[in-house]
């Protein structure tokens, strides 16, 4: 089947990758549509080590199951979630299957992504795709239950200030899922094309210069660099929250005595809960799709690697050629 | 009158101090034992900007009031919270005096400290002690309130496996609360006299190269050191808490990814709750009187900063000589 591959820092093109077979309790999931994260660019600068077919965000339809499955995955339209625990780790007994400390994770660690004709995930990580929601806003399912996962982890209170740093990709989600809370918030955003999505929603954005210091109950870090990081920690108020949802290269120098002077509450965020972000597109309160800058079949993936990785690119849509025509 | 006094990184015994005079709201308090606490000794090295007389653990009696102060309060016993909020600045508004922009702390910032024959408190920031509960106790009232500013910001189960690093003057007090929960609690104690006083209590201690990693829900980091805090970030299990509890000389550096990957929450945590803490040692729950290692007059306050300093040094009581006699 065809293919992006990531091997040595390089990605290719491939067309001569064999097909995955569905083990008992996994599915073959035929892909109609996969996204750019900016995790897959990371994979991609080596930040992480990494060979074979990249690609975690990705809409499909069931094709085949392995031994034993029941049927009625058949032909379904899903989304998965990406981490594949082993069920047996001491985190996983304890309900945090999402920690499995051998967990394989699709496109990421241990187990071939999306950015092919099909792929291969347990049942169990399948969810159906409602009717009413697009193939286009489907394949936002997985980023915007990361987004999502900040209320899990975290009380908005409507009365709250909030400010999300950096309107990538991420913090657009984030923004548009914070501001169902109807909290007070505003986003910074640097680029013309963030600025103008956020405008259309109705949501504040500001210029970094603008930022009140210690003026955030919870200040959402989402732009992934030691600058934002600085600007985030800056924008909190003592005793509030500073959600950090995206990781850093390397290591990160803070003040940590004026955490705990100001008390601060630092919140590493993750993953989230897909079947939230499914039905908040299904009753329309949620329409990624404008993020949406680019698709391109498997064939210019260079391309479209390169688009995503430009400042302030936002979310690129991967076609499998079989679509495409 | 007598008083301890810092100056350019130097301690000297004082006696012509003039004896503070109560403004309206305030009152004029005897100093009846002080205690040294870390912050004390990192005033002394310069950590802080500090010229004055240094102290904020104390217990006292109430000698007289400024005008207009009603005199229900001439002559209890009584200790003191040590933040004097400005009372209109946007975190006082906000109910967050502790985290006062314009804050002055009691022998911190600003505002003359307990290791003097008197100091001058506002009324508002006066707690009664109750009877039973003797002065060598009272007197550890703002670091056992400091050490319940822990359960007042993180739930602790009465499930959870919970570590302490760092037995020290405030990783003792936090060890002593956190037993109360009935969480699993470990300390990790090097110096024997810690060990000694933990076994007292029956509190389990460890060697730092017997925690598990990964191993505890929740990691109280009381030990200031980028060691002790390295420890603690390696014992949390992803989704759990860790609790800063010291303040760091400097900048520290840590990998913020993993914090992200791992969803670990940090929470930086000071000043608590005077209320509970006199309560807890009314009804002897807590008794912190076994941390006493030495009491001293002001007049050997150098001898009682040095041993206060020393390695696993504990708490240090600081007797006005009118008291001694």
């Amino acid at each position: 089947m065809k293919a992006l591959w990531i091997e040595n820092r390089c990605l290719t093109y491939r067309n001569d990758i064999p097909e995955p077979q569905p083990a008992p309790s996994e599915a073959l999931i035929r892909v109609r549509l996969a996204g750019i994260c900016g995790t897959d660019l990371e994979l991609l600068r080596g930040y992480y080590e990494f060979t074979g077919i990249p690609g975690h965000e990705f809409v499909g339809e069931v094709i085949s199951l392995g031994e034993g499955e029941i049927n009625e995955w058949s032909g379904r339209r899903v989304v998965g979630e990406i981490n594949i625990p082993c069920g047996g780790c001491s985190m996983c007994l304890k309900g945090y299957p999402t920690h499995c400390e051998q967990r394989m994770v699709l496109g990421i660690r241990g187990h071939p992504g999306a950015f092919a004709e099909a792929l291969v995930l347990p049942v169990r990580n399948l969810h159906r795709v409602p009717e009413g929601v697009s193939d286009l806003a489907a394949v936002f399912t997985e980023p915007l239950a990361a987004a999502l996962e900040i209320q899990e982890q975290v009380k908005v209170r409507p009365s709250d200030q909030v400010l999300v740093v950096g309107a990538g990709r991420l913090g657009l989600l984030a923004a548009q899922t914070l501001a169902l809370t109807g909290c007070k918030l505003q986003v910074a955003a640097r680029h013309p094309l963030q600025q103008r999505i956020l405008g259309d929603w109705g949501i504040s954005w500001i210029e970094e210069g603008e930022i009140a210091e210690r003026g955030f109950d919870i200040v959402v870090e989402a732009s992934g660099s030691p600058d934002g990081f600085a600007l985030a920690r800056r924008a909190v108020r003592p005793r509030g929250t500073l959600v950090l949802k995206s990781t850093y290269h390397g290591e990160l120098t803070a003040n940590f005595s004026s955490l705990v002077v100001d008390e601060v509450t630092l919140v590493g965020s993750r993953c989230g809960p897909f079947e939230p972000a499914l039905r908040l597109m299904k009753t329309g309160l949620i329409d990624p799709r404008p993020l949406i800058q680019g698709v391109y079949e498997f064939e210019d993936g260079q391309k479209a690697f390169e688009q995503a990785a430009r400042p302030g690119g936002l979310k690129i849509i991967l076609l499998p050629e079989a679509n495409a025509r």
